[in-house]
């Protein structure tokens, strides 16, 4: 096979088509990305506990990267808001916030989580992803939303608190409550009303006044600007600074810095878990948003050279003084609505970012941080979202235990534990039901070859004949089921000579349902009974060749249900 | 529902038709397991790393326990080789061997896995046991068989060496061969000598002579009894015991003493682990012994059932100065193959076993170590088989792994830890086989309503419609996977108008899978192709009807593939 090199950098696929059209809309996207960008990265650094510098860093190298070797067309790789929540979880365990330590253990987590999301690509192992089930996705963002709003909310009322879940906030929170500083409290809940404001009554507003609507989606989303200015402005004019109003101060106007991460074994032995959690779920935001996005102009994506993407974006950020970073939802989405058509896109972005992080943080010092708070919790409100466990709750006990579960667990123990226990728990639901399969012993609907249940058909049965339909592959787990299900069934009825496994639902056996087979087969022969199979599948037959099984089967394998009890009753009679 | 009391005690349902013929059988069957057990039971204490009358203590109470509540008419319990590989594994990682404090930890763990096997059987949880797949069971019995057999070199050769896997018990045993002391190894090596022909010689031997085969069973299987009796004599007449040859030494004459488990809960969360796989190991070879020997009767076990029997059995050893038993293979054969009818023929043994503590134990002063080492070794080389090897090589290369890296693993570090991961690689492996389904494209049989794999065989396709199978039910692991196939093979394909799915093999779809089926939808809908599907199996349909996606699928739900494509064609023509 000959090396492919567009194989792993997409930047050869899209790049030789490249022309003046797309170079246009790459770059108006650009620009109202960059300005939607530059409060979201310092929010969202001061949410993973770092400076706010960190989160345009982040946003940089990242970004290009990610446009080298990226395969969606408008995914907008940099800080997001869970992915930062769950930073600042696994780095508090570790180091104190504010020191140096803590900005490099940054570093080495996002250059662990990309070294994780890289080797996943190049050995294939996306699929690893797909153990996250959506409700538990959902239950789990909608849970991180609510943490990290409040967790927001000390910035907003101007106190001090901390706490990694929702209990430990609400406590530390309340302790403070005396402490409030008034004037940050008024900036804040102002802020934020006016940011809901923006995004519930603008919109309808301006679509009333006949914008279309993905330049008014462009402008709500660019309303976080407008308070930051605002805010801004009046800390400045008025001297809040002086009157308790935590701002952003001094940000050192500078491109990104090179920076080494850590390689300190016990440091990046504490961040393994942590990272792996954050590559996943990481990806998983990211891929679905770049696959919604794909689809509508009918373009592929390939998940394994997607986790490349994301693993050298991650790779760059530690760097370059970033953090942990991943596609996000609302940023990919203003850059495909503002008409990106590839991923020079976000290249040109990346260089607005460049130009504001030497140029423009002056602008940011009297940032009050309430505001940045403001534009967090506004953001992530949106996220949270209860009907997931309605909806589970009247399709499946058993994706609402998962989701309800993860929901109470994040809340209460945090990020890391919730969506753990998801997972696990989601994994074991699945492998219970599969392990207790539905079997149905079936028979002959009159005047016809097909064979139903007899619980819910009128059907023909035979009082020596007992026909069982397995609606599941067997394995290890139901392979000891099936065999106490068919020994109750012959062990009381002294009449049964005959029992067929009707195949159709099996689409593998393993060594350990063989096993059981042979035991059935024995144990029935025992009893003087015939065991015998019925529509076996190609590739199962196929496998079961292999084996003596079919030469010790007490009975035949019939092609079909009818065959078999058509050959059984004519050599009873 | 009426409180069935004999639901708990199966000796209500066997006691009532209990008769004379019943009990002659009964009693003579327990005097030859009684015969059997005495030897077996000191040497399963002592490779428990306990003092020989725990052996004892062991198959008394717990026997007569089993009798009253399990359900196997010819289960014999007690201590039994692997379990108390495990139970010497699981102690000595908290306590010093032939300390008061391991007397007391053994209780605990029995107390412990009763109450795990008890819980388990009250709240139905049986099915837990299933997860340990057939292959990893034999990988992980060989394996301990080898560790089991290595350890007891030790008491061949007269030397001092440790280990709990084998690489610790060969580097401790090439440290201490200097010190082998000559006449120990001379009774060690005809013992086990002797042991192994009467296992491969004496057998066919008698067979020739004219004997039964069961009696002939009975026969080899008490040839422990007359190897423990030649070597005690030998040691006792020569005064062996005073050339430095290690013998069992004084045993209290004693009915077993009521004890009490510790309950610290430093300790007992220290064995918690251990106790719950040795719960599900025990469990799991008593069960099958159980079934195999049920089935040449037609008699019903019921797994539950069983844990309650076993639990109670553990109960009652941690009160009565014994360790973890179960249901034995060897023991449990001798008592069928002489005759038991009934859990009757247990209780009798546990008298027979009374009597020998009371009154037989000064017997064997004078039994060497050696001796006990050599029926040990004998016992669990029958256990060794690597042709699992072999047979999962051909069959699965998934199930080959799990048994490959259990026998590895235990053998290198230990029997918790290579149980543990077999048991956990087998789930792995199943999940990444269900996460990546076969799915098929497949096209019409000409002349048949019948529709086929496009890849396998000769069939009719039409360039507007694609019909995928999916071999698998759908949930959240292999839903994403579905996603990408569906949209890799629309998207490049500019001809295609409609996708059909035909769910004749999809056992269920879970909420994930409902997700991602409305992401297809809404993104086939995107590229202007309709999405429906064909053959849904009722309970699917129920299900699919409680949610939105069948008023917002872009196309429709065939009863039969042949109705889809015959429909969908006659709208384009």
């Amino acid at each position: 096979m000959k090396f492919d090199m567009s194989r792993y950098l997409s930047i050869l696929t899209w790049g030789r088509a490249y022309n003046r059209s797309a170079l246009t809309n790459d770059l108006v996207a650009a620009l109202i990305v960059t300005i939607m960008l530059i409060p979201q990265s310092l929010a969202y650094a001061l949410l993973a506990g770092l400076p706010p510098e960190a989160g345009l860093y982040a946003s940089i190298v990242p970004i290009m990267l990610y446009a080298v070797f990226g395969t969606s067309r408008a995914l907008a790789v940099g800080p997001v808001a869970v992915v930062s929540l769950m930073t600042a979880a696994a780095l508090s365990n570790i180091v104190e916030q504010g020191t140096m330590g803590y900005a490099v253990a940054a570093l080495s987590l996002a250059g662990l989580s990309g070294a994780i999301l890289l080797a996943m690509g190049l050995f294939r192992l996306g699929f690893i992803a797909n153990f996250l089930s959506h409700p538990v996705i959902a239950g789990f963002i909608t849970a991180s939303g609510i943490i990290i709003a409040a967790s927001q909310l000390k910035h907003i009322l101007g106190i001090d608190a901390h706490g990694h879940n929702l209990l430990e906030l609400v406590i530390s929170l309340a302790s403070h409550l005396g402490e409030i500083n008034w004037i940050t409290a008024i900036i804040g809940v102002l802020a934020t009303g006016f940011l809901f404001w923006v995004r519930k009554g603008l919109k309808p507003l301006l679509q009333n006044l006949g914008l279309s609507s993905g330049l008014t989606g462009v402008l709500v989303k660019t309303g976080p600007v407008a308070v930051v200015v605002l805010t801004t402005l009046a800390v400045w004019l008025f001297g809040l600074a002086d009157k308790g109003v935590k701002i952003v101060g001094e940000v050192p106007q500078s491109l990104p810095p090179l920076t080494l991460p850590s390689f300190s074994p016990d440091l990046l032995g504490q961040l393994l878990l942590p990272a792996f959690l954050i590559s996943i779920i990481g990806f998983v935001e990211s891929i679905s948003v770049a696959q919604t996005l794909a689809a509508k102009k009918r373009q592929r994506i390939d998940p394994d050279q997607e986790l490349i993407g994301l693993g050298a974006a991650n790779i760059g950020a530690s760097l370059t003084g970033g953090f942990p970073v991943t596609g996000g939802f609302s940023r990919s989405v203003v850059n495909f609505d503002a008409g990106a058509e590839t991923p020079a896109a976000g290249a040109f972005t990346a260089i607005g970012l460049a130009i504001a992080a030497l140029a423009l943080t002056p602008l940011t010092y009297f940032l009050p941080k309430a505001t940045l708070a403001a534009t967090i919790i506004v953001a992530v409100l949106s996220l949270v979202d209860f009907s997931i466990l309605k909806r589970s709750w009247t399709y499946s006990k058993a994706d609402f235990t998962a989701v309800f579960a993860t929901i109470l667990l994040t809340l209460a123990l945090g990020v890391e534990a919730g969506v753990s226990a998801g997972v696990g728990l989601s994994i074991l639901l699945h492998l219970y039901k599969s392990s207790k399969p539905h079997i149905a012993e079936v028979g002959q609907v009159p005047g016809t070859e097909h064979f139903r249940n007899i619980l819910r058909h009128d059907v023909l049965t035979d009082s020596n004949i007992v026909t069982l339909r397995v609606d599941e592959s067997l394995y290890f787990a139901n392979a000891r089921y099936l065999e106490d299900k068919i020994h109750n069934r012959v062990a009381g009825d002294k009449n049964i000579r005959h029992v067929i496994l009707q195949c159709s639902a099996i689409n593998e056996i393993d060594l350990s349902a063989l096993e059981s087979l042979e035991a059935i087969n024995e144990r029935l022969h025992e009893m003087d009974v015939c065991l015998h199979l019925s529509e076996v599948k190609g590739p199962v037959m196929d496998r079961l060749q292999r084996e003596h099984f079919l030469s010790e089967l007490t009975g035949q394998v019939f092609l079909s249900q009818f065959d078999a009890v058509k050959t059984l009753k004519s050599v009873a009679a």
